[in-house]
């Protein structure tokens, strides 16, 4: 269940990948990506982007070192990976081409899931009071009020990308949003920073759903 | 806890029942097959059946390579094996000969109990709207309508195995099914896959559980 | 955090003392016994009563084979053992007194402690309709009706093991019973049994706690 | 995930050093201090005081012996010290001074998140009728009321530590306090008193918390 780092080559790309390979494993535990969901990324390079990422249809309780593929900022494989990117990698280049991100994670949490539908309607919503948003890079109260967009979910990933791109020209502070019965994307300078945003907004969005009386929607 | 693998002899039945071993303790860390319930199988031969599945009454959490025993058409244990198979061996053998399936898992969480009561009435409910259906093998997108059928519960498993063999004659496409107050079977072309719908069934169950106000049967 | 079986001698009472060691860890892992709660015996001789029980205040998360002692009938050390018997040394002996039981085992969970609180007034509550109840015992069918008693909790422990002597003579056939705002006691002819039983009703409670809406007592 | 103990020298702070890193690895598993949250101390000296705490926005799942900090009652580095210690250090120094803890632990859990937040306009609640408040030290009886105060939260530290000195002189006897929207501050004798305490704080919090309905505030 855990690689052993130890005897592999200490380069840097596989560094980052063992890197994110724990923090995968790390993410389902939490049950944030089981079923093989969710998408993980590091930035390689931003000039020109080169993107590692989870290659689709893993099971992420086993994610090794080689179940990555490298991607341009088109979201498909650099020459020479034959890997085969998520449909979603498009949404991770994206993100990083608007925030500059170094790392870009995509969850799917039952908290995140429940909440995404319920405040579908709005549009999302406004999380304020808790001290947990001073984890969020460059909040300093828990007074400020953190917007958290749900954007309706759609399955054409090239105009899902562009919904994207348009959402973070319009809101360039945005920590992370949701798609609603989906998941989260948050992102971050580093990987540890976005997996900082992830635990963040995943405690943030329990103590919401525990305030919330749910109804079935169907 | 853990099974040392490496001073086992790696044929590959006996790789078959280390990987079930290791999706068996996986299912029970998740709360899915506690106070020996539970029971796990994996296709050997279809052609004529035989099935590798756990033996009754076993302790999920420590379950051991020899804790299995293999078992016919019938269910009943193949010449040679002294192994004592579970009353619902009859369910697992109706459900490959169906489905054709490669690994079969019968799972029992609090989500799944509570859904299969409440949904006990009309026979089963309706998953749609959630992302996580496109774990399910075959659902390419979260508009996808999939019913999880809740049979009522029973104790005379030969004629219980013929109601699913009713059930999945008459509906092909299913995933997976609940039996009132008792839990999940789900299915797969091999063990990855079946583990992989255990996932998604249960994360989706805990989503439509956490909407509903659950009243007292009692 | 685990114990290092393979260096220690292997006579009987010491693989005890391990097997109980692993129990007590797992019973902590899910947080059963926090802060020190709970106690958990296992039965070395029952004429006379010989009963190797967890010393008072020892944290079970590191729970070591040193950390428990053997007491008679009367709850106190045996001769050469200098350990501290928990107060509650003497339900366990009433509880092997009256039952036979080889392993008795005393827990504190959320879901418990809200259920005894709740049917305190009707002095417990009754299970019914689930198939996890054949994992008590000797049930046989999901229709079975298990009563769990609740008892208003006490501090004088020489009266409270009157009130169970007098409930196991008058309900002989009992798995287990709750004490008001307190926790389980539950038992098993061996340590495995009893541990299933453990499970068993905590995967009940926490279904039937899910079925409520609890209303804050003070 | 885990300190090799066995290499690193035996020196009592740096004993220190590893328990303390055990104990914050235990309260990440449990989801207690995410995303950077919360700070850890144990008293080295009381006269004059000198603290270990952890440094300020580590990532508590990976805190190693080196990421604390030696400071004063000031709350500022000792001589010698270049680590960066939290700003909430002074509550850490202001609990030590007034109530002579040895260990000093500050925690954020969704049951404390949501309760302070709840109670909060009445400035606290009160735990009573659970055997599990006999955990927190001097406690003898579950028929005990133990008042939990909610404070406002605030950024200034300085003027916050103030009220918390005011608090603890008007109520000497208190285990623990909240403070609202952001967490828990507990401490005890020594370290395994006050991890007991946080132990016993969380059930209970959970306890009550799933007595409530709770409502959106925003």
């Amino acid at each position: 269940m855990t690689n052993n780092f130890d005897d592999l080559p200490q380069d840097p790309e596989q560094a980052t990948r063992q890197a994110l390979c724990r923090v995968v494993h790390e993410a389902h535990a939490q049950g944030w990506c089981w079923g093989t969901s969710g998408n993980f990324s590091v930035t390689l390079d931003h000039q020109p982007l080169r993107l590692l990422i989870t290659q689709s249809g893993r099971d992420k309780r086993r994610l090794t070192v080689d179940d990555f593929v490298v991607v341009g900022r088109d979201g498909r494989p650099v020459v020479g990976d034959t890997g085969r990117p998520s449909a979603e990698t498009l949404l991770h280049t994206s993100i990083v081409a608007a925030t500059g991100s170094g790392a870009t994670l995509h969850t799917h949490s039952v908290a995140s899931t429940l909440l995404s539908q319920q405040f579908s309607p709005q549009a999302g919503f406004t999380l304020s009071g808790y001290e947990m948003l001073k984890g969020l890079e460059g909040i300093e109260t828990h007074r400020a009020e953190v917007f958290v967009p749900s954007l309706a979910n759609a399955q054409d990933m090239t105009a899902f990308s562009r919904t994207v791109d348009a959402l973070l020209a319009e809101r360039p502070s945005l920590h992370g949003f949701l798609i609603a019965g989906h998941g989260l994307y948050t992102w971050g300078a580093n990987l540890e920073q976005a997996q900082r945003h992830v635990e963040i907004f995943e405690f943030l969005f329990e103590c919401e759903a525990r305030k919330i009386g749910f109804q079935p929607l169907n």
